[in-house]
């Protein structure tokens, strides 16, 4: 059966490019003696999951509890949740975790700390805490020393926890400083951060550059997004994740509609290009807005206009969102459908 | 148990509020002899899509045929498909469904009507198209009465097709007249169009000044969001749907972090206001960034802080977006869950 075939919108991942760009990132990190923890997040099938592993991941990353159950459950032995997780619930399906894999978590607070250390010490093990610093861009994580150094000293305090080191997201120049100063001040503690922990695509070939970096959390490299070719770290001819659309409309000779809406490619705005996605065929094409089921598509700077019917490979501006709005994932080779991946690890 | 006992983010309906949203535009629609046929792409759930039958609904709406196919194998039998379907796959599906539910289809293209014609004439049955038009905002729709008329005509010389009206979506108050012009057109042809139908619950309450609106598809007015309330159709009490959320990290005394990011928001705009949703306990606080499992807030205008571990209350910018995302809503009354609905009618 070939991908022409399926019926839109549907997303397909080109298999052969998908195993380059783990092949590819692996390398670079094994180069650099930086370990790989890729993040599924953008995935969330298991099949890749073990993919990475097999090309040397040394575990993953899942951003929540729900993601890691069922990488878990997929037979994923060393998760990684760089996330403050903090309900009763939260910590006991946490804890149910670290009895079948190898598990390591984040805090940026005094708060999510204690959470962890009760959870922990009414399990009876020792959980692995990483303090999350501000890598420059104001999302979560600590902005001082003088917090990191407080947040190591109650972890190492705790009987149950165990001080794993520093975690970035993501990650500008200036955060190296902020780590290496980190380091310095922990040292005078006698506290070691034998994981410091960095991520994002969009820098993963600098990855060498942070020099504090010893693991490196990327997840978009599988299969590649409009972002990231904008960004320059990767290719076009790199990306393996697509949404086939159709033509469904063409209101008028400069504008067509197709049926991958907001529900299919996501919302999400480019960083740089306008618009909501790039259409392979037709380049000069501008996805100028989403509705739900529609892409609403102005085609005036097309020399051949797309017609009814026809059918068209759209570049999703973020993969792990397009990603996440699907059941399934088409895999082929060269046109060539050879598998139908269930996009499993949903929810929290 | 209560609301408050439920793990974040989660997506929370309000019974009381979505039993008198539904009763008061059926209220409405009725005292102006309009057909109700709400457009079920918001909610998904067939329980509400049941519901909105038993208030005196004549029907319901459906973007996909995957969504029809659910509720239709939930006992609802008479579904209206307002999309260009256009693929054999598409069609014969469309067939399948006919068999089971009165079903009826819009067109806007020669194409389309083609489809249509040749796989009702397969089928043996005879399927009602209605012409989409044009409501002024450049979506789908023929924008020409001429285009009606041809359309119009190819219908009605279709064996197995029945010319079934006009439809529009959305519709600007100069759309009306061509309408009018339209359907005077049609009479000259001998075409009467029984059901001209518009939609969207943003301009529901000026449905009776569409003076050829036969019948209305809303969606959103049986949750209401952010953007509903900024433009007047619905009021803050009115809104039954909100993902309850938890502050998880707190960087700096302005700068707090929620678990509803644009994996359970969506990162859709909101119309007039700025920022990705508004949470109710704090309406000074400004959600400037979402990431996937974040959303980044900015709380310097709050008197009160939120603390690590509250939890508030986040009106979406867009409902169906939203509820789109989880695959779970639960149903309270005055915060005592009192059910909890799978939301089935997913995909294409």
């Amino acid at each position: 059966m070939r991908i022409e075939e399926l019926d839109t919108p549907v997303a397909v991942v080109d298999l052969d490019r998908l195993s380059a760009n783990i092949e590819r990132l692996q390398a670079y990190l094994d180069k650099h003696g930086i370990d790989n923890r890729p993040h599924i997040k953008t995935h969330r099938i298991p099949a890749i999951a073990h993919m990475q592993m097999q090309a040397g991941a040394v575990g993953i990353t899942c951003q929540t509890l729900s993601e890691a159950e069922v990488m878990c459950s997929a037979g994923i032995s060393d998760i990684f949740l760089p996330y403050n997780l903090l309900s009763q619930t939260k910590l006991r399906r946490l804890m149910l975790l670290s009895r079948r894999a190898r598990i390591s978590v984040t805090a940026d607070s005094a708060h999510t700390v204690e959470g962890y250390a009760r959870a922990a010490a009414q399990e009876g093990t020792t959980l692995p805490v990483l303090i999350e610093m501000d890598g420059g861009y104001e999302r979560c994580g600590v902005t001082t020393t003088a917090e990191v150094r407080a947040l190591a000293r109650q972890i190492d305090s705790a009987a149950n926890l165990h001080f794993g080191g520093l975690m970035v997201y993501p990650c500008n120049p200036e955060a190296n400083a902020f780590m290496t100063d980190s380091k310095m001040l922990l040292a005078q503690d006698g506290l070691a951060a034998e994981r410091v922990s960095g991520g994002s695509s969009f820098v993963m070939w600098q990855a060498h550059e942070f020099t504090e970096f010893t693991e490196y959390r990327a997840g978009m490299y599988v299969y590649g997004d409009r972002n990231l070719v904008d960004a320059g770290a990767m290719t076009l001819d790199q990306c393996s994740y697509f949404v086939l659309a159709t033509v469904v409309s063409r209101p008028t000779d400069d504008r067509v509609v197709l049926d991958s809406g907001s529900k299919s490619l996501a919302a999400d705005s480019a960083r740089k290009s306008s618009g909501h996605g790039l259409i392979i065929e037709y380049p000069e094409a501008e996805l100028f807005k989403l509705s739900e089921e529609h892409a609403h598509v102005d085609v005036s700077r097309c020399t051949r206009k797309p017609e009814i019917g026809e059918r068209v490979t759209v570049l999703a501006n973020h993969c792990c969102v397009s990603n996440n709005l699907f059941s399934r994932l088409v895999g082929h080779r060269n046109g060539e459908v050879e598998l139908e991946w269930p996009i499993l690890a949903k929810g929290w």
